[in-house]
C-alpha cells in the first residue's frame, strides 16, 4: 500500500493564501498520507510579542525552557490545529499529532559538547504500530515538529528529520514516498537557474554531481539524507516546490530520488 | 467494559505540583479512560504577555479572533502536549485530541440575540466511532476545549460540556461513568462545610433536595446537566475533588448522582 509522507516549509506555513492553495492539493492526494509542518516564523513573532529573547547559532534555533514552551504553542496548538481543521473543511480526515501523542516520536535531547541547542531532540524511534492503526483507520496524520524523550519532556525537533525518520519507520509496511518542499523547483544543475531542475537522480548519477561539482553545497546533506532514507527501504524521495505537489507525485515535476 | 471520563478544572491545571499529582492518580486508574481539560489561567496570562484584552461577560470569555488564536495555542498546544508528555512518562498511553482531530467533535458557532460570545462552538456531534477506535487501541484521550464547525473554524468550547457530550457518545459503547472534579469535595448539604457531603443522590432526593432549598444555587445546572447525562445514557455521575480521584471512582468520597 501507497504512503505518501510530504513535508512543508514555513514559507507556506506563514503564507495564508499559499497555504490554503497547497491544503487543496493536499486533500486531493490519493491514498494513505502524512503531512509534517514547522512554523518557524510564526514562533519567532510570538516570541518577539512575549518579549523572550530568541537565540540563533549558524541558522539553528537555540531551544531555552521559555522558546520551547512557545514553538509547542504555536507549532501544536495553533498550525497544526488550523491544519487539521482547515482539511476537514476539504473532506481530508486529518488527525493532528507530536511525537509525545501515542507516544509515536521518541527522541533524546542533544548533547553536543561545543553548543547547547537545549530542548532539541534527536530521534530514537517511531511507533510505527500506532502510527500503521490510525492510517489503516484512514485517517491523515499532521505531525508538528515536537516530540518527547518519555520521561515528560517535550522537545522541539527539526521536520525534515521528522519526516525522515517517519518514512523510515513506515517503510516496512508501506511503499513510502517521501517528499521535501522547499522554495525551489528541485535539485538544478544551474543554482541561478530555476529551470535547470534535474528530473532524476540516482547514486550513480550523484556521484557524478558531485564528482563535477555541479550541485550546490547546501544541497549535498538534503540528498545524502533522501540516499540514506532510501537504502533503509523508503520507495522515492521527491524534492520540489509544494506549489507543484500533483506534479511531484507524477514525477512531471521536481527532482525524483531512487535507487 | 468500562470508560471513566475525567474532567479536571483549572484549580489543578495551573499549580504544576496538584497538577502532577492528579497525573499520578490518573495515570492509576484502570481501564479505558478520558481526560478532558481546560486552563484558562494561562490562556489569560499568555493573552496579557501578548497585549491581547481579554473581554469577560458574566463571568464568561468573549472569543475574538485574537483570542481564539491564545486559546488554540494554550489549550491545544501547551496544557495538552505537557499532560500528554507526562503521562507517557507514567506509562499511560497518552494521545491529546481536539475536536477539529478526527472530525472527533463537531460543533457550531454559538448565535445569541444578546451577547456575542464571539468564536464559541456548541456542541452538535461526538465522532464515536473514531474515540472507540483508539480506546479500543489502548489509548487514553487527553481532550483540550477546542470543537471546530467542520468549514474550517476551530471554536472555543466549555471543558465541562465536551467532557458531558463525550460520555453521551461513548454511552452506547461503554459503561461510562463521568467525573467532574471541583473545587470542593462533593455536593454539601452545608455550602459552607466541606464536611457536610452528600454521597449519593437519586432523582427523588434531588427532587427534596430542591424542594427544602437545602443545596446551594450554583450547585442546580451542574445536577441538572448530570441527570441530564444519566437519563442519555451515562452510569453514573461523580462530583468532587481532583485530589481524591482514586475515592472518587470507589464511591468512597464526592457525591455519586445516579438513576
Amino acid at each position: 500500500m501507497q504512503l505518501s509522507i510530504i513535508k512543508i516549509g514555513g514559507n507556506i506555513i506563514d503564507d495564508e493564501a499559499r497555504l490554503s492553495a497547497f491544503l487543496d492539493n493536499f486533500a486531493a492526494v490519493p491514498g494513505k498520507k502524512i503531512l509534517v509542518h514547522g512554523g518557524g516564523k510564526l514562533a519567532t513573532k510570538v516570541a518577539e510579542g512575549l518579549g523572550i529573547q530568541q537565540q540563533m547559532i549558524d541558522g539553528r534555533r537555540i531551544t531555552d525552557a521559555e522558546t520551547l514552551k512557545i514553538v509547542t504553542m504555536v507549532y501544536a496548538g495553533t498550525i497544526n490545529k488550523n491544519i487539521v481543521a482547515q482539511l476537514q473543511a476539504r473532506g481530508c480526515a486529518a488527525l493532528g499529532l507530536t511525537g509525545a501523542d501515542g507516544n509515536a516520536i521518541l527522541s533524546h535531547k542533544r548533547t553536543n559538547a561545543n553548543i547547547d541547542y537545549g530542548y532539541v531532540g534527536d530521534v530514537d524511534q517511531v511507533n510505527s504500530s500506532l502510527l500503521t492503526s490510525l492510517l489503516l483507520l484512514d485517517k491523515t496524520l499532521i505531525f508538528a515538529p515536537i516530540t518527547h524523550d518519555g520521561k515528560g519532556q517535550l522537545l522541539n525537533t527539526n521536520a525534515d528529520t521528522i519526516a525522515q525518520e517517519l518514512a523510515r519507520g513506515l517503510s516496512s509496511s508501506f511503499e513510502v514516498n517521501l517528499i521535501y518542499s522547499f522554495e525551489k523547483s528541485g535539485v538544478l544543475l544551474n543554482a541561478e537557474d530555476d529551470n535547470s531542475v534535474i528530473g532524476r537522480i540516482d547514486p550513480v548519477y550523484y556521484e557524478e554531481l558531485k564528482a563535477s561539482k555541479a550541485i550546490f553545497a547546501g544541497m549535498i546533506p538534503k540528498l545524502d539524507n533522501a540516499f540514506a532514507a532510501l537504502r533503509s527501504g523508503v520507495k522515492k524521495v521527491i524534492i520540489g516546490r509544494a506549489e507543484e505537489l500533483p506534479q511531484l507525485l507524477t514525477g512531471s515535476s521536481g527532482t525524483t530520488i531512487t535507487t
